[in-house]
């Protein structure tokens, strides 16, 4: 399966779920698939999201607490959800806010490693 | 309840709590409670953290995904859930990795109101 498939089958097996996304740790997305419109431009919020991956990251490094594996961020309108896939990778899942935030995370789980298998 | 009271008891009834703090979204903290050291020094790490709730807030505002109420970051060593309390603060709860996410995250929630009351 390709990058997107696996992306795809994230947003087609979660109840809710709007945009599955690859990104490097840089914020450069790798591959994407958007299944749903909620009406706002979700991949960009995605993209600045990512830097708050980098952010917790740094601070968590910093401050023994480790390695940063998932970051979630609750809004009004969305839900995120993301993902360590390799130290250089990392997956987002957007929901709407009554989505399944865990099969969303059970999906992720399960597809990261197939996501790292591949890159 | 002060204060501190309310903070303490989140900490004393969420299983791997190790603290909890109440913060203007500025940063600045109001108060907190520490229960158990974990080795590293988590209230500073959380004012970083405290970045990542402002960064968050800014991007879903200015791409329509609406008021920020939540985020977590789970690393190696730490799992931080933050909470909005009110337009100008928020309390987060620190937890070890395999401290009770659910209760932390239900006891935040009716916590909360409490805190908003006294400020």
């Amino acid at each position: 399966m390709s990058f997107r498939e696996h992306l795809q089958h994230v947003v087609e097996n979660v109840d809710g779920a709007v945009a599955c996304v690859l990104m490097g740790t840089d914020g450069i997305e790798v591959d994407s698939h958007v299944g749903h419109e909620v009406g706002f431009d979700v991949p960009t919020l995605l993209i600045e999201y990512s830097s708050l991956f980098r952010a917790a990251r740094e601070a968590a490094v910093a401050h023994q607490a480790g390695v940063v594996s998932e970051l979630s961020v609750q809004s009004e309108h969305l839900l995120v959800v993301a993902r360590l896939v390799s130290p250089e990778y990392f997956m987002m899942v957007a929901l709407r806010p009554d989505g399944n935030f865990g099969k969303a995370r059970y999906l992720m789980r399960v597809t990261a490693p197939k996501l790292l298998a591949e890159l």
